[in-house]
């Protein structure tokens, strides 16, 4: 068993970028854990694996506050950091339970505007993020945006309300054009979950950005992500730019619904492993690393084949827990 | 606070265009409330509203009967009206409850034939406003079409059949092409929406169809739309044309199910505030205008960044009580 | 009534091709009834119809194994057969119930290398039919691939695991490209159905494949499906290439949920008659034919425009018992 066939980009793309700084539970206080329940990490035709807790968001209500920054990063990039010098692309994951309040510090480092729009969340005009509300930010300046998240509930006329939770993002809406079209192009976006109390926790989390032929701003394709058998690996899925484009998953699937997981056997909803998107749009699901289906280098991919055969492609790599990978043998060049 | 910064299209276009005749409930029959609740407009964050009734759906089975025109207006655009001379585009608002009828005379005053091809209802195929069927209407003349509905129900043999309740459109089949690509592109079309007994009624109905990279025909932006904090507005979002684009809607957000509103604990619908969207495709929501957000200027756009940038935006402007906007100078030129 | 405003290509495309060979319920065992009820067609307006019953989707557990073949055909097309010869675009109709297990000996008769890639099945990644995994067989040879289904249930995390049901589809992954482009692009593709025990089978089952501006490979409109009033007629949908469609039937709806149909007055899912797709998408639901419209050719399109005046189109023929069909005259030539 040779390489010689595996695209390359792959593998080269994976190697170029970190693709997602999470913030951290105690950061943005997403995961304090509810109580625990024993698991089995449930990894089907794959090795058995030790019992593992299931943990689950905690109550929601809290302040968070935090600093980020706009930075411009080689070739003509701009990503968002949560710390001077540290920004990345797709800028850091942002995780809150309904009830909870955001509170960013937005230091502009660029010599042009820039902003901060979130989508999913409740804010006040003053808090858009665009120049029509002049809720932007000017070069070398700073300005503090506060949103707001809510649990469903009945309204006082009966009728009920949805909740803030769900798999959101955020984006500079000002640099460029009105849009925000020179921002996001060049990096200026990221991954924001809210999550209802007691919804499932995963063990970790990967963002995927499509943006024109890019994942994760890269051009050479994208990132590899590594799990262990069993696991429980969240994806967020997010869309940019001016294409469409369709995220197909080799090996494992996701439900069309809130959480992109079947909750028992009332739920209905479409289970899929590829789902057409567009610009603005965001998705995400979570799966036990290999349940089913075991160890290997599972591809994920836009299934637009032009798209795909451009390097839109990457690896979601499910080892044994002894690290292990069957029938996989990473390039070395 | 200047407005140097706002794109102008979007106003100019707001200007331009009536976006939505609606028949009224009277004209077909779908607004006799229902017994009212008392309810609070539940403005969240927002300016406390007077209580409101929140107003129901009545029974279907009533037989609606109506005229329809074609007319050409300005700049080789052509619409359907409700009486000579009073074209729009988009046509006017159909609304119906399950289990009604409507009969529509429909006189095509152009010089080419003409037809309605309705999404969603129930008709013999005299009735599918397609050449091929001979169920159009040649220049100066006049046909009557009947589309019926249903409400869901078991059928005979135990299974269950779906209503015809949805957010859905009507257009031209013939104009052009076979299928009616020519009348499509000057103005052909028009929201109907068939409620469920008991569904809940809004305030006011926009809506909003994307057409290539116009809004209701208009290629310098959408229309503007006016509410006041807390009340109960509905969306229908209509694609034609050939391109696909993702609608998003500051501030606001809907359910991807049939009514777009989230009807309990139990409904596992993702809520969105982006949606991809592609030609013939309809959906629509609801939102309380403001609700936990407040009054402002609230952008709805086509998030491809291209679109946008060409001008495939307007504005929801949720106005205080007392008619102020906080953070909005309209452009005076 | 004549038939010169009748778009040809429907017709032609119509008569060219075979567009689904079903490996038959005894085949791949999907069909051994249940326990049926007895049922009326629901021909709505429709002529009514003599009792029918309705049968359900039996246990699943079985293991089925086939001979696939990849074999040229005329016009550089290549495709799935399930005997030397007998190849078809789309390849043969796959059916299984959760829990069955499918093997399939894939004997590759073109001069070059060729696999077969299954969406929404469980596999080892040996059976991934990529070049990557070394999962593709040379020309000439043959290899036994796996897959496996599972039925919904509790995990023993106490998280509930969704099952393998649903409307799935097969594809080459290596010829031409990594990622099939070539193998697709020349027929290499079919459907393949997952059923839950109990699950609805229908009387037909209609495939359907827009590929580039194609129905089923043909570039001259899509075939014509013939059904009569009141059987029950299973569409499987699917989308390969690079461009994004919108699927349409007239007169007749599917549910946005995992069978297409809505199970009772708690089913809030969206009905539609029109839906964005895009590559590797897929979908499926079950309509009574003419239920509520009665018999005639219903046409089923692209609603991209300029795609549905390119050929994108072809007729769902809905006969009444007696064989007629009002208002169709078929177009000889």
């Amino acid at each position: 068993m040779d390489r010689r066939y595996f695209n390359r980009r792959m593998l080269l793309g994976g190697a170029a970028f970190a693709t997602s700084v999470s913030m951290g539970p105690e950061a943005v206080g997403a995961h304090e854990p509810a109580p625990a329940m024993t698991a089995d990490g449930g990894s089907g035709h794959g090795r058995a694996r030790p019992a593992r807790a299931v943990k689950a968001a905690r109550k929601g209500g809290q302040v968070k506050r935090i600093k980020m920054f706009t930075e411009r990063l080689d070739d003509g990039r701009v990503g968002y950091g949560i710390a001077g010098g540290r920004a990345t692309i797709p800028g850091p994951l942002i995780e809150l339970v309904e009830g909870d309040t955001l509170q960013v510090e937005l230091h502009n480092t660029c010599d042009v505007s820039a902003s901060l729009h979130m989508h999913g969340l409740d804010y006040s005009i003053n808090n858009d993020g665009t120049r029509m509300t002049m809720s932007f930010v000017q070069p070398g300046e700073t300005r503090t945006y506060v949103w707001h998240t809510h649990t469903p509930g009945l309204r006082p006329d009966g009728t009920y309300r949805e909740g803030s939770a769900g798999y959101w993002h955020y984006h500079d809406h000002v640099m460029g054009t009105e849009h925000g079209t020179g921002g996001i192009h060049k990096g200026l976006y990221g991954p924001l979950i809210v999550r209802r109390q007691g919804d499932i926790l995963p063990d970790k989390t990967c963002t995927i950005v499509f943006n024109e032929t890019m994942i994760n701003q890269s051009k050479h394709g994208g990132p590899d992500f590594e799990a262990v058998v069993g696991e429980r690996v969240e994806f967020v899925m997010i869309t940019h730019g001016d294409l469409y484009h369709t995220f197909h998953l080799h090996g494992h699937r996701w439900a069309r619904n809130r959480t992109g997981l079947i909750t028992g056997p009332d739920d209905l909803s479409r289970v899929v492993d590829n789902q057409i998107v567009g610009p603005g749009d965001s998705f995400g699901f979570q799966v036990l690393a290999g349940e089913g289906v075991g160890p290997g280098a599972w591809m994920y991919h836009c299934h637009v084949q032009h798209h795909a055969d451009q390097g839109m492609a990457g690896l979601f790599i499910v080892k044994n827990a002894n690290g292990t990978i069957p029938k996989y043998m990473p390039y070395h060049h």
